[in-house]
């Protein structure tokens, strides 16, 4: 029986685990660092509170309990031997027949990895509630200031990068000081809140079509939301961004701009491009070794395509089918077959009822492109959730403008360190 | 119009907040470390994945929104000048013409603090999540395992402490491994999982008459929980625990044992007991210092008792109302009322469908004890959260065995220091 080792249990790997489950000619093991599947389009939703991290998250065990031919280990991939066909993990070697790599990607700073303490990213559940733990905790210390200027600093928030991450991220702190916070803090007045996205492209949102951009940012505007184009930071420090000659002060920085695919690719010494990420065949393998895959945002995949496809979850869900599919294809001694991405569109959404929809060449936006939004949303989170509870509940939040689990929980309390964890660095898909 | 601070937004403080809430002869300030009211009955839920943290707690600002004439500060309480009726605070000085003390408690080790590293207790949310991943990290990690003598002892768990907080973890880990997990590992069986009670008094839930702590005992064991009596802890270090000469290899030891008040009490130069708490007289106050109040667990009560009342919800709630009865009794120049406390009994629950009910001379127990159990429970969880998504969750996680929110969340990915909190030492309530 053939051995499947999947690396990275993202929209990938849990895809190409589901197709190979219950197959008799193969057993598959999966290995990721953290012990739940995210369903990473929505967690900036958890950041601003929104969402609970229990919403949009799984526990792996949980997604693949029925698959009898399914082992899940948490635990770090540290190398890959391809002449051996052996990974190197945190618990020991483990050899494989295939292996499918879809380890994702980490944000990056250009060279100025020093930023990140003060402007963190937002790739996995312990960042978004960092970052809502900073959001709410700058309202708390504006309203115990009494200086005036430490205040307007207090309800400044920044957002480095304008594409969808970011003009959600700034969307949401945009409807949340305007229409949420206002009744719960007696000494200031959230309205006040200074939004920046700032972005060093000419325009946000650069995937979309100018017009459906242009429209995200009157959109933007009318939620407070100050959208600074052609603005390259130059430094970030505790006090604020620095764009060249101009400065905001501010104690809230968030980055949404670079990213980087995680490192594994780099020291087993395959081709990768400027981003870290593995370059690819048609049918998803790498170069030279056909038994292995990469899929997801660690892939580069840029066959018939103007540019390398993005780091979305509908690309990394098909890629995930098409690599389990190549595999049983091989096993039955059938020729591969070369991966073609069936583009579903884009979207964004900037606040409540707000949203861009971009489906070739249709375009939309306003109520029914956020009803749109919403209903492909829901359909692909409950295809892995199977709760109607959350939707209830997070209709019910939408539609009472309340913000159900507004906790400021991480940090409070500092535990000794017993088994001190990494930085996250392999598998964050 | 007089000022009243409030320090600890627990049982005590939020119902004297909303006894004095929209009256127009008082301004309520209320200062709490944390930003939500936490429901800490329902906090080993939380730790044994049953519930979300966000469906236990609420932002104190939610909670107080309504009137117009309470403050919330995020903050941290220093120290009390009495003579100058001053508070400091992290954030400056704040004076009052009466404050209400309720701090609460934090577990403490008997002199040996360092035993904290490897037995976490289970007080605010931050712990109850840091247990539930070192519950949950044991699991992966005997999956993992390969070697049988280090596997027994992931798989070993020990609660040092049997009273009704000891009992509810010990519980919920025997029926988790015995009937929630096993399908979700395949290396390992759950059902081998070991679970100690060790508790230095001669018997568990002492707080209980003995037929009933005797009847928990045996259904305990039906889990798999192994009861220790009379065994006191002698030394905890990362592999276990030593009971005088004997011991037991365990990857998790989880304490319940003693609690200490806040030290506030000690600072303030006023008279404490060995735990801590400050002596009030029958109407709540400091004896000499009329306008300070101490309710909830920060309180020591003895007034026509046996023994001290002890740190429960129903005494706090209900000594929060008396101080606000109090203080507004004597704005009206009318003499301040002794504090008595109505007994509403007490129980515990051992797991789904056991639970033991002690109320008076009432004693029952099994599926009508939990029951009632569970009834008091919503019902109380429901005053202040008002939602009903989070009980039908809760309900259908019972009724289907699974527990929605295993998530292992903490610790997974370390950000640099930016604002260090702490150690919660005050209005832990």
């Amino acid at each position: 029986m053939k051995h499947v080792v999947i690396v990275g249990g993202g929209f990938t790997g849990i895809n190409a685990a589901k197709q190979l489950g219950n197959r008799r000619d193969v057993r598959i093991t999966l290995i990721d660092k953290k012990n739940y599947h995210l369903f990473q389009p929505l967690l900036y939703q958890v950041a601003m509170s929104a969402l609970g991290a229990g919403d949009i998250s799984e526990p792996l065990r949980n997604m693949l309990a029925r698959y009898r031919n399914i082992t899940v280990f948490k635990g770090t991939v540290e190398n890959v031997d391809k002449e051996r066909k052996v990974i190197m993990t945190d618990f020991g070697e483990i050899s494989y027949d295939y292996l499918i790599l879809a380890c994702g990607v980490v944000h990056h700073y250009f060279g100025n990895e020093e930023w990140e303490e003060h402007a963190p990213g937002l790739k996995i559940i312990a960042q978004a509630t960092e970052i809502r733990r900073r959001v709410m905790e700058a309202y708390e210390a504006a309203e115990r200031t009494t200086d005036p200027v430490e205040r307007k600093k207090l309800l400044t928030f920044v957002i480095v990068g304008g594409g969808p991450t970011g003009v959600e991220l700034a969307g949401s702190i945009g409807e949340m000081s305007r229409y949420t916070l206002s009744k719960y803090y007696k000494q200031i007045d959230p309205k006040l809140t200074r939004i920046f996205i700032v972005e060093a492209a000419p325009r946000i949102l650069g995937s979309f079509c100018p017009e459906l951009a242009s429209k995200a940012t009157r959109e933007l505007e009318k939620l407070g939301v100050q959208v600074w184009p052609s603005s390259m930071v130059t430094d970030v420090d505790e006090d604020g961004v620095q764009i060249g000659k101009e400065r905001i002060e501010s104690a809230t920085v968030l980055w949404a701009a670079g990213v980087r695919a995680i490192g594994i690719g780099d020291s087993m010494g395959v081709e990768t491009d400027r981003l870290g990420r593995i370059m690819v065949e048609e049918d998803l393998s790498i170069p030279g070794y056909p038994d292995i895959f990469v899929g997801g945002d660690q892939a580069h995949f840029s066959h018939h395509t103007e540019h390398p496809l993005p780091g979305m979850a509908p690309v990394a869900s098909q890629q995930g089918n098409a690599i389990a599919r190549n595999i049983l294809l091989e096993l039955k001694g059938k020729p591969k077959k070369p991966f073609r991405y069936k583009d579903k569109g884009q979207m964004a959404t900037i606040g409540r009822n707000k949203a861009i929809v971009e489906i070739g060449n249709l375009r939309f936006y306003g109520s029914f492109a956020w009803l749109t939004w919403l209903l492909v949303h829901i359909y692909y989170l409950t295809t892995f959730k199977h709760r109607v509870f959350v939707l209830l509940q997070w209709g019910w939040s939408y539609f009472t403008f309340g913000r159900g689990a507004r906790l400021i929980v991480n940090k409070e309390w500092r535990f000794y360190p017993r088994n001190e964890c990494e930085p996250e660095t392999t598998n964050d898909t």
